[in-house]
């Protein structure tokens, strides 16, 4: 084992032997049960006192990570269960386990972080993000710190409101104005990503045992969200234009839900866009029950053909839309910058919640696309972005044409990110993953997107990624498993239906 | 009124006119019941069609900003209430006052949001605030982006894992080596600010009716939190050498808390420092009763004189402490980047949450912090940074001795933000604090700083925000405010104790 040590550093020597022996512990080069040298030949080895050892030792001991017993050395434990078994220590480690909250306990959803980790694997092409093209990012208009920091000094590293630099909710309410919203920037309020909108108002809106009402499919982190809040989530299904307004208007009379939560352009993950029609008459179901709507704006800049339509927001001219959008789709994701347009009383209510949380969105974040937005930039970097990622589309479109095998079907969207694909009912997507990540593709299972047991034979597929060079090879791998999976399953399930004919 | 309009501007005409009307109603412009000129006097001098300003009045109206009666023209409605009133409208708006949930109405404490408005307010001599000095902030380290995008192209705007930057992780378990910590990244998460952390171990680890042990007095945001999760907050006192030991026993077998927070060196808003002894009882108390603490090491960092005193995490061995520390107090605030130091099962459980609530702290934060560590420029820079704060500690002293009435008390502390004064008894400083502001000096009142009806004749004094010529001025001010209450209530004072000997 070779450990360096810097005598230079101010750490002392033990505490520096423990940490090199943790990180390889962490790291897996040290394997459980594998043995450490004695104290005596590491100490002979480093140059230092045995005491020196001695300690570090005895400290990874007490953290349960090392263990000795006389006659035969000390060895690495494993790291898996390092709670349960350190029960065994003279002092009983805190049960973290058992300290879980409710809230905690609802909300053990790790798919994103899991999507997240996929999606920076090496070697994989990733169709489950739902990432922006880094590729198009617009870095030399945001690596200009310079020239705000000589034109405003040091604000841009100083706090900013909670709701969100002044100049910035300027900006944002004229951005909105081009999409037919009339805000003034005391109607806003300036968040860390539109994610947190969903977490606001749940915690100042949504009461467990609440009712809310969601597409079917929809939005993964809004489930999540809703699910730990303890609420009641209600889907109603989504066609091609829009959500199924007969079964909207039962929902709300039987079930009374505070609020109804929506994507109507460009949904995700179905892609489909609520047409006119729908959007007025959601709008009448929300005055007539008095239910207010949550509308999710997130992709609705990113049109590839069609006619834009307006948003709810747009529509609605009583206040009943809490209108939620992000630059995280349409310009870029590390600057964690999104907002939420309502009512006055809502951006006030929402702002003392925020304000405990995290005080207030990142203010270079904030100054930096403040800037953009000043110089008048954004339209021609979408009128380039749209035509990226239209050729993207029609490169993943096309790739499936050549070579989904029959049974397959996809929507092709006017917008956004995703294709929405259907596989024969018999495959599950989420144990078809496993292959298909083996064989070096990745996607999101169709179950995510909803809150019950459904949508187990869809796939989500992200085109705005990958290149247009993986996308037709991870395309060419993905209905490869598949055709493999069908021609797999095919005598099984004929053979099942066989044996088991009732069931 | 003078309507600008844009006829380059996408916006319809009609929406410009509302959102130019609007604007001066919330900008106070416009003050209620004041006369709108008719529709067609306005189409008039705008040169448009009567048709557009009627459009714009309608859309106005209808948000309940304005209203007309026959004969008596289109006049401004107030702002305030404008929920209440609306309800003569035919449909009735929602009312979001009602929907509130009950963590919202027990979370609705604004004065922090407060705090940083009064801070902000032009001419006033702040002395409210918890902000570090801006003259001080690195900015041209800061502003270096462009060298960070040359050597990682896009990374810096794109996202992160919901842990942190990897590179930051290992550059913040550097930096907690220097103070006795061993920490490797697995122990360690990223997080938008450290009041994040507070917020992620109450949605983690406290349900309602849970108890947790603060110090009295304590920091305001942890008060907060621990409120909105309906927790039972239990105030342990606070003296020179930290919490009385003998109180806490008492009230962790009584209480069973699961956890105690504590801020052990330079506590806000006391100034006290935890001695040696009273953090090995601490950690006794928390592994006898087996009770996590909970360490916020914000302003260890910023010592002026005395000796350095290994945190409760370095003394910890047993993984009993959570440790937070941010970047806001020692380098600047505006990228909201703090930490959370702990075992590795609570650091995945806090992400699992952290995702749902903001995906990962901004990025681009990350990356220049990353480099700022990277290239070792924290020491120096602390080294100077003290050197200042050490003579604006002592300004505040020294003005404080020349021109404090009798009665008045205050600490010398070694280190940290702020200097905690007791005024006479008789003096309610939340009252003081209008009479203050009038004279041009803000503070934050002592009373805030506790869970329950304590501290009303103490104030905190920050001294690292304002400029020494300010403290001065600031002091002397604040000292003859308080002169001319003692003096005007002196004979009050005496006076009730005549009139009402028994009360």
């Amino acid at each position: 084992m070779k450990i360096t040590i810097d005598k230079n550093n101010k750490a002392p020597i033990y505490m520096q032997i423990k940490v090199e022996i943790k990180k390889r512990i962490y790291s897996g080069e040290l394997m459980p049960y594998e043995l450490l040298p004695s104290e005596r030949k590491l100490a002979d080895e480093l140059g230092v006192n045995r005491s020196t050892v001695l300690n570090a030792y005895r400290e990874l001991k007490a953290e349960g990570l090392i263990d000795s017993h006389i006659g035969q050395g000390t060895q690495i434990m494993p790291l898996e269960n390092n709670e349960e078994k350190s029960v065994k220590q003279p002092v009983f480690p805190i049960s973290w386990h058992h300290m879980l909250s409710q809230e905690a306990l609802r909300a053990q959803d790790t798919s994103l972080i899991n999507m997240m980790k996929v999606s920076s694997k090496d070697k994989l092409i990733s169709f489950a993000a739902g990432i922006a093209d880094p590729a198009l990012y617009p870095i030399k208009s945001f690596e200009a710190v310079s020239s705000i920091v000589n034109a405003y000094s040091y604000e841009p590293f100083l706090h900013t409101p909670v709701k969100g630099l002044y100049l910035l909710r300027e900006g944002i309410c004229k951005l909105m104005e081009s999409k037919g919203i009339s805000p003034v920037p005391e109607e806003v309020i300036v968040l860390s990503g539109s994610q947190q909108a969903l977490d606001l108002i749940a915690r100042n809106y949504l009461d467990m045992g609440d009712t809310v009402i969601v597409e079917e499919p929809t939005y993964l982190g809004a489930l999540q969200i809703f699910k730990a809040a303890g609420v009641k989530v209600i889907g109603v299904p989504v066609h091609s234009k829009g959500i199924r307004m007969d079964i909207l208007e039962a929902l709300i009379t039987k079930h009374k839900p505070k609020f109804i939560y929506t994507m109507p352009t460009f949904q995700n993950p179905s892609g489909s866009v609520m047409d006119m029609a729908h959007r007025l008459k959601l709008l009448e179901l929300s005055y007539t029950y008095q239910v207010p709507i949550i509308e999710d704006d997130a992709y609705s800049a990113l049109r590839y053909n069609g006619n834009e339509i307006p948003t709810l927001k747009a529509l609605d001219k009583r206040g009943n839309v809490l209108y939620l959008n992000t630059f995280s789709k349409f310009l870029l994701p590390g600057l964690r910058i999104g907002w939420l347009c309502g009512p006055v009383t809502v951006i006030k209510q929402l702002a003392i919640r925020k304000q405990m949380m995290d005080l207030h969105a990142n203010s270079l974040g904030q100054w930096l696309i403040t800037e953009y937005l000043k110089n008048n930039q954004l339209d021609e970097h979408i009128t380039k972005i749209i035509k990226v990622y239209r050729i993207k589309r029609d490169t993943m479109v096309n790739a499936l044409q050549q070579y989904a095998p029959e049974g397959v079907k996809w929507s092709i969207p006017e917008g956004g990110f995703y294709i929405w694909c259907e596989l024969p009912e018999r495959i599950d997507s989420k144990n078809l993953l496993m292959k298909a990540i083996e064989a070096g593709v990745a996607y999101v299972p169709g179950e995510t997107f909803y809150s019950g047991k459904q949508g187990q034979n869809f796939i989500r597929l992200n085109f705005s990624f990958p290149s247009c060079d993986d996308i037709k090879k991870g395309i060419k791998i993905l209905m490869k498993v598949i055709l493999d999976t069908l021609e797999m399953t095919k005598d099984t399930a004929s053979e099942k239906v066989e044996v088991n004919p009732m069931f």
